[in-house]
Order: structure tokens, then C-alpha cells, then sequence
């Protein structure tokens, strides 16, 4: 690859209340750099740049794009010729036209999800030290996109193989086909997963907490704040991946993971795990089985050009959750 | 009174399998004192006493009695004479008839629970300060009994009015009648709790853990040894008690419940919490609605004199569980 | 006794700045019930009355009383008959005299420690399941006093035979005698400790949090706010009640421990721990030696009667400190 | 750069008792992947490889090198081409001549320190999910070595600039030179930190953990079972690295640093934090001083062509440690 792929780097996600919106975000534990009448820009705590979650004001709930950094403009002048050369129509945001964000190269990828590039964003002070600030979930930083589309088996071979993501764990349904995949670009256990279902779509956000604890006390100060309604799943461990998880629902039905976990993928010889789809301990090793809402609900996204919803088709694996045998 | 209940003091439960108990409360973070081909002891990290968990091998499970512990042997006389005189049938276990406890007396309580009490336990080394055996959930002591039974108000009357208990929390139901309440002794918020259900049954034994981490550090270390099917419920928290709490299933279907959080209770002008049978905080302060079973299912309790199962009979108030309005 | 002393229930410290001190203590995480120009009410997150902690403006340092909550005023009564007997000379402080709360009974105690007795004091809201106002170390109640006095065989004598305390933990010094005790009538280790040492001088204020955690947040918290000077020793573990503590100095100096851990005490059979003085595990569990100052520094205390400032008398026992044998 | 190095490795240690050495790494929750009569290999709870720590039986305490990960056997290739053009001697170890590890490449760095480099190590099995076998305080895996030297500009410059390594944080001392710096390959805060001081020494290998209660369970186990006097430092919080730690001694005076915290350092745009030497929060943020044996006491390390040691000389910059004014 002539590009490098640094991380997952911002969501930008349409809501039709940003008060109702910034309340809840703000309980999470995000730090708010700037707002005006249609855009609200939050950060996390160890972030030193100016946003990881965009919220724009709109009529209906979607997902504008999914945002990665890269290395450098170069990077995205590659890009842009790559995906021209693949016959992907490209849209170019120029430096001035997003807040806070320099130059952007926008595409629908390979499902259909409408992917963003960028490799500026202005600076925000750091409140990683600024303890006192912390509260809620005390959420430290963006750490992956979950994505459900129609065809896994060929997102993964596209984003490995054009991309230069690595797997980290994956799970096989029917008849050994990929039926999920978690890859990476940062040597965690991701950046984005893929999740066979009808799509495009994008399941969930995960932001990275620090500690087990932040679960724990997220849950008490969004419960005493009036949200124990949106907390949809969870606490739990995911096999799959080992993350200690909360799943939460926003004012529009956007899903927020909070993710604390993880471990180190830095090797090129790390072996991929694998997983089954009925294995009970995948989905939550603890043993509790996810609620349906979990499997079938996910945010609309849009196209780059139009801005307009993007179809869905049905996915090609037909299990669409996992039976669970106890 | 002429008596001291001093707290919640051990449970004898009936089990099938004494090598697969063994393994599930080993897993818990149990310490066992002592076993024979039929028994086996175990106690908590902290506690000084021989044990405050005693498994007893028999065809059917089913629990022998729950226990308090007293003052001294001469509030066993004191509680004799008022059974007496109350006309309830008392039985005396004489010192050397149950190994590691003095003298014991045993009776049917209001609701018909085998209540049994004594004064005398042999001592044990407190594993408080050996933390390198600590393990599992680290289960540091005895909290309490919760009981489904028929008449929870008559339950609570004599609770309050000739044991002694004080109330700390409870709940309303139909016409305003108590649905259930959380008494104690000891200056925590229950030594015992009553809830109304078909009964009189054993809804679950409560042991309490030092710490929140404990709690996930459990779940994690039972799923690693295949228990992960045993956690009924949680973690969460309640939010009567405050506890969080995680319940569990035992081999035979006995229910533990692990139990952080808590509060002092000391205070004789200390105001009861009431709650509403359908707050939707009040089960799970997180929001989250608790399995049917974990209303249904209790564990059968045997008559102290024949040793027999008592015979349920249908509770006094119709609602047998929340109904969740979100 | 015909009398009965629940609980450490408030101290009063003279403070000579307020505003230094609201400053710290709402770091801390507490609350504050009500404030005047001379005086400030706090209470912890769980307390259901007014305050346990009331700092008074001052020109110096001072503890003005140590307080416990007795059942009844029926207790009140009861007391000042037997410290008249004994020949100390009362002072009663009538309802309406202090705010928030009743009637109380003032006495210097047999080391000449400033104590004081009430039964009643106004309800406060708990914030225990606010937990969106949780902050700093999330403080949740007052726990014990801890006293440097120069005889602790006399004091722990009278403190078990007419007061009714337990004793839970002790050390030994020279020739046997008692260095130091730890005595409650809550059944957690205590409600009171004494230290051998020139006084009678307060050592500290014990406060008790719910979590190991709660000592990690409040160190950063503090810490991020320019009060890490504050912080005198710790975080550690006493082998000594299996506290994990941390020692804070307030602006005037006066020390606060926040206190993790205790175990139940309720029973009477309970053994008191014994240690040596020179044990090195217990001071400090993980091995650490305490600061000096930590030794030689305690808040004075004053006259009951006069309000002057009690003259303090070297110990009895010599040593002043363990001496560390590695 | 035509070669990858990916992260730190693992370090080999000298040891003077393979059974006290092999009870001391136990305790700490080490899993022990294989030995002999003379060498013992430690990985951490989700090393998928063979080993990060190498004890090595011989008759004095030092260092045999410390070994980065690089991305394929024709990087070391590419880095023994380097090494000659600068005139440094290489020695390679053939494969096989070292259990697990494939050919490595030794050699001297810029500042006398025995480094090493390999690319292909045995797997292992990961026991990230045996969560039933974790104990002490849990160590994950290795993640950084600390250096004294003599001259850390030098090596400062030579890392970025030959090796590839990218700044994260760093301490200013006299006349504005360098006094410590800390440098990364993977995205974490570091893989390799330089601070002035006689040398070159390895002053500690630090080891992540997943959670600040592994500090406090770690210290607890340590402690009961004996290994309070080998706590040397902490529990603290770094202001430089946010880093909650604990430094630990091992039975040849080999210092460990038990690590949690960290942050994600993959943006090429990320400035580097800078820090006084003298600023109060840099070596501990909540306040208290290293004792003088922290900035003193280090392990030789050896000539890896004759296994000598290396003659420390004296540093550039005289200051050898912060002066606190409080």
C-alpha cells in the first residue's frame, strides 16, 4: 500500500435533537470542544484532537460518514487515485468546509458504508490529567465502528487486502463462511467490524474506557440521571474479543458501545481467533444471550453524494443471531 | 425482648452431588473447613466461625433450616420458652449432635420457614489477611436469607414485634399492603427479607463481597470454568438495597446471590425506603427486567420435626412480580 | 449499661479559614447541608442526617467535640447521672443551641479527650443513589475518631467497662501493655482507636468509602485539583483492621483518613486481633513505613468548660513509633 | 527505514536463585511456559508467544540484553547492514542456539546497552480468558524497558532518527537538555525510556496490567505472602505517562514496574508532552517523593560479545534526581 491507515477517527451521526442529545453524551462523560445551532463536537478524555463524535442536527437519525485518519495529505491524494481506478465515485470535502477538519476524501466502500478520510484535525487540549472533570463513563477515546452489511466474506477480503487492515478474531457460520470480522489498522482488536446482517448499516460506535469500574459507575450515573432505559445490553464479556462491554441506545437509537478490554495485536505473526457462531461463550462469555433489538436494530447511513439512505439488501448468510444451546 | 439475634448466621442446604457442589462453590471463592462423605462446611473469607454454608448429601434438594446465630446459650432457653408459650413445637439439637455448633433449637418461623438458632460455633482461621488464597469472587461472609412466602405482612409483624428486627426497605403492593421487606439485626440493611410468592420456599442466600471488582472478577473466573450458565441475573444493581448484585445457580438449583454495596442501618430514627412495586428503578436500578424465573424458581424447605417438604400455598397479594412500564 | 451508644456520629473542628476548607472538603466528595458565615455542615453520600462533619471558623486549630449518637434522651439522662457520680462535671448543651441538632451532653473523658452525646439531629436527603453528584473519593460516612492519649490501658478500660465498647484489634508495647486499641459499638472494627503519644490529641477523622477504587479517583481528583501536598500516607493497607487508607491534612492541618475495607464485629464471641507493635505488617501491610509526621502530628483538643486548649502529657509507654526491623 | 522494529520483546536477566526468582514471578501472576536447571521462561496472561521474561541462572545479577521484536527475518538483515555501515559489531545468535526464539541479532547501542533483535518466536497459548488461573496481580504482557545513561540526547536522537522511534513524553533539566525521554514503536506511550543517570543501567521492565485493582489485589498477595519488603515503591500515579504503578525488587534487586494506564500514541500529529524536571506531578502526581534508592539503584547489563560488564560512567547532566519544593 502507498497509504496508511491510522485509526478510526470520528463518526459523524445526524440527530433530530441536539439538546436531548448533548444531555446524553454529556452523562457519558464526553467533553463538548465546540457546538452552534446545528452541530455539537465532543471529545473523550485522552483525545488531544478536536472531536470523535460529530452530532448534526436533521430530520431523521442516520449516519453520515465513518471517519479514519490518516498518515498524511499524500495519503489521501492515494487514495482518491486508488478508488478512482477501482471506478468508486470519490467526493472530495476541501480544508475550510468542516469545522476543525482539514481536507476529507469521501466513498461509499465496498458494502456501501460511507467511509471518510482525513489526516488534519485542529488540536483540543488533553484532559486525560483533569480528573475532576471526569465524570459519567469518564469515555477516553473512539475505539471501533461496528458495521452489519450483506456480505462479510467480501468486505474482508476487500479491507485487507486494499486497505491493509489485519484480523483479529472472526466467527464462521454457515458452512464455514466468514459470518463477522474484527479488523484493525491501530494494534487493538479493532478499528471496524463487520457483522452479517441487512445492510449497510453501522450497529454500534465503541468508545475505550479505561477501567471495569467506569462500566460500573456509568451505569449508576446514567441510571440516577433517568437513562437505565437506555441501557440495552449489558454489563458483560464478550468472548469475542474479551471486551467488557455496555451497549447503549442515544435519543435517536444510535448505539454506543462502551468498551473497556482489549489487548495488544501489534505482531504479524498473531494468529486471528477463531470463533463459532453458536459457541454460547462468544457472544457473552458470562452467558447471557443478547437481547433481539440487538441483532436486528442499527442506524440508517447515507450516501456520500446525495445524502440520501442508502437501500438495504438482505444479508447472504441467512443466520442472522446465533442459536444458543445451553 | 429478652433475646439478642445477633445476624444471619449459616444455611443448611440439601444436595445431590457433594463433588459437583463442591466444585461450583470452590469456584466461588469458598473456603471449605471441613467435609465427610455427607458434609461439607464452608465459610467465607473473613468469617471466624467454622461456616456459615453447610451442604448435606440427600435424594432430593431441599433446605434444612436457616439459621441465626444469638447471644448466648441462655437466649436459646428465653426463645424456647416464648415458642412454647406461643404454642409453636420446638426441637432441640443438643450440643454433639451437629458438628462445629453448641446446642441448637429449631422451629417452623410464621410463614412456616425451619428457622434454627444457637449461640455456639467452633472457631476458624479467618482468611481475611491470606489474600494470596483469595479467588473467584472472593466470598468474604454470610449476608442474609431471602424467603418467598404467602403473607409477607404477617411475616413482617412478627418479624418486627417479637424477634426484634428492625426494617430498613420495602416494598408496596396492591392496596397498600407490603409486597416485601428487608429486615435486620445486624446494622446492614437485611439479616432477612421476605417477598410475597408462592411459599414458603427460599428465594436465595445473600453473601457479601468486599468489593464491585469481585463481582466481575467472578463472573469472569466461573464463565473460564464452564459456570458461565449458572449466572441467572446481572450484574446489575438494585436499586433497593443499593446492593450489586449478581445471582447465581447452584447445581441443584439453590440461588446465591453475591452482594456488594450496602449500607450502615444503626440508627433507631433511620426512616424506612419505600418503593413502589412497579418503580422500574426498584428491581434493577440499571433498567433492566429480571428473567421470570428468577421470580418463580425458589428452593423447597423442609419441616424441622419430620423432614419433609412444607407445602407451598399461594401468596395472599395476586402481583408475583413487577409489571415494567417503560 | 442503661445507656446505648450507637456510633461515632460527628466531630466539630476549628478551622481558620472557611473557604480553604469548603474548597477541600468538596474535593473530597462531600456533601454540604447548610452553611453560615462561621460555620460549615457536611455530610457523607449515604448519611441520613444533617452532618457529620462541622467546621466552625476559628483563630486556631482546634477539635471543640468528638460526638456520638446515643438510642435515646432517655440515654442522655442516663449518662449525665453516672458522669456526675463519677465526679466529672457536665455541661449540657440545650436543644436550639446548635443547629441541626437536639439536646447534647458535653464531657472531657477520662484521657481528657473533648466528647460530646446527643440523640437527635435533623433528617438530611441521602445522595446515596444520586450517583450523578458523586465526586472526588465519594465519601460515605463518618467511621471512627482516632486519639493519641498518653495512657491507653486507662482509657480502654473505661471506654469497655462503663461505656460498653468492644474491643476489636490491639498492639503491644513494652512489658505488655496495650500501645494501642481499636474499640466500637457498631459492630465494624471501630468507632474509636487510641494511640500511645503525648495528648490527649485527635489523630484523625475516620471516613469510610465503598470502594478500593473510590481511593484511586479520589488521589487523581485531588491530585488535578493542586491538593496533592495534602495527601500525607498512602494509598496503603493497615494489616491492622485490613483498612486500605489514604491520610489527607486539611488546610489547618487537621488529618482525615479515607477508609476501604473493615469487617463485620458483631459477634461476641469475636477474638480481638493482637499485634506487636514492631510487626511490621502492622502499620502497614505492603510494607511501607509511615512519614513521621504521621506519628508526632494530631489536632489539639479543647475544654468542654473553658474552650481553652487541654495541656497535653508525654505517654506512658515510651516508644512513639514502631521501630522497623527489615 | 528499511526495517520494522514492532515493540519491546522481552528482556533476559541474570539470577543468582532460580527458585527464590521462580516464587517471586509466580506471585506476581507470571504463567511459567517452560524450564530447566538454568533458565526459566515467563509470558504474561495475553502473550501469545513463548516468553517475555528469560531468568537465567548465573552467579551475579545484570542483564543479558533486552530484546525488540521486529517484523521479519529481513529486518535483521536490513538492521545488520546498518550496524556494520556504522561501525557497530554485531553478533548473531543462530537459531536454535536460543530455546523458542529464531536467529537473533545482538548488539551494543549507542549508549553501551545490550540490545537484541528477533523476529520469530514459539506461540504459546494465550490465557487471557483462563480467568481462573489469574492470580498476584495479573501481569498481561511486557511493555517497556527503562534506562539509565549517561548521555540521553544522544540516544534520544538515535532512536528517532536510526530506529524509527517516536517521542511521546519527555523531561527538560538543566539549560534546557533532555533529562529523560520516552519513546515508542507501538502506540503506547513507550517501549523504551532513557534517564540521566550513571550508566548504562536497566533501571526497570515494566509490565502492563489491565486494571488499577490488579495494583491493589497485587499488592495484597504480594504482601501475605511475604513480599511486603520487596515493594519498593507506589502504588502512585506518574504525571509523566499517567501511569498508575508499582516498582518492585526482585530476589536479585532486578526492579519491575507494574504498570497501568497508558494511552493511544498513534497519531503522527500527537506533540509530545513536556515536563520540568523539578515540576512536583512529573514523577508522582498525587505528591510524594521516590525514595533515594529509586533514582540510585539500577542492574548492570552485559558486553554481549564477552558477557562482561559494562563500566557505567557518569552522566552529562549532573542533577541525578528532581528537587521537590513543596
Amino acid at each position: 500500500m502507498t497509504f496508511d491507515i491510522i485509526r478510526a477517527g470520528r463518526a459523524i451521526l445526524h440527530v433530530t435533537d441536539l439538546e436531548k442529545s448533548r444531555a446524553f453524551y454529556d452523562a457519558l462523560g464526553f467533553v463538548e470542544t465546540a457546538s452552534d445551532d446545528s452541530h455539537i463536537f465532543f471529545r473523550g478524555l485522552e483525545e488531544h484532537n478536536h472531536h470523535s463524535l460529530l452530532l448534526k442536527k436533521a430530520d431523521e437519525p442516520a449516519v453520515e460518514v465513518i471517519s479514519y485518519k490518516v498518515r498524511s495529505d499524500q495519503d489521501l491524494e492515494e487514495l482518491a487515485t486508488m478508488f478512482e481506478k477501482q471506478g468508486s465515485e470519490i467526493k472530495w470535502m476541501e480544508a475550510g468546509s468542516q469545522e476543525a477538519v482539514g481536507r476529507s476524501l469521501r466513498v461509499q466502500d465496498v458494502s456501501g458504508l460511507p467511509l471518510e478520510f482525513y489526516a488534519e484535525m485542529e488540536p483540543a487540549e488533553r484532559m486525560i490529567q483533569k480528573y475532576h472533570h471526569h465524570k459519567g463513563a469518564k469515555v477516553q477515546r473512539i475505539d471501533h465502528f461496528n458495521c452489519m452489511i450483506p456480505d462479510v466474506e467480501k468486505a474482508y477480503n476487500y479491507y485487507l487486502d486494499t486497505f491493509g487492515f489485519a484480523c483479529s478474531e472472526y466467527t464462521i457460520g454457515e458452512k464455514d463462511h466468514i459470518w463477522a470480522a474484527w479488523l484493525h489498522r491501530k494494534p487493538s482488536v479493532h478499528d471496524v467490524a463487520f457483522m452479517n446482517g441487512y445492510g449497510p448499516r453501522l450497529h454500534h460506535i465503541g468508545f475505550w474506557l479505561k477501567d471495569p469500574m467506569n462500566i460500573i459507575d456509568g451505569c449508576d450515573s446514567l441510571a440516577s440521571l433517568g437513562y437505565g432505559p437506555a441501557i440495552e445490553r449489558g454489563p458483560g464479556r464478550h468472548g469475542l474479543s474479551n471486551a467488557l462491554f455496555l451497549y447503549l441506545r442515544d435519543p435517536d437509537g444510535h448505539r454506543i458501545e462502551l468498551y473497556n478490554g482489549d489487548y495488544l495485536t501489534s505482531d504479524p505473526d498473531f494468529k486471528p481467533v477463531r470463533w463459532d457462531l453458536d459457541d454460547p461463550m462468544r457472544q457473552t462469555f458470562w452467558g447471557h444471550q443478547a437481547p433481539d433489538c440487538w441483532f436486528e436494530e442499527a442506524s440508517d447511513v447515507l450516501d456520500v453524494h446525495t445524502s440520501k439512505k442508502i437501500s438495504g439488501i438482505e444479508p447472504k448468510l441467512k443466520k442472522q443471531k446465533p442459536t444458543f444451546v445451553t
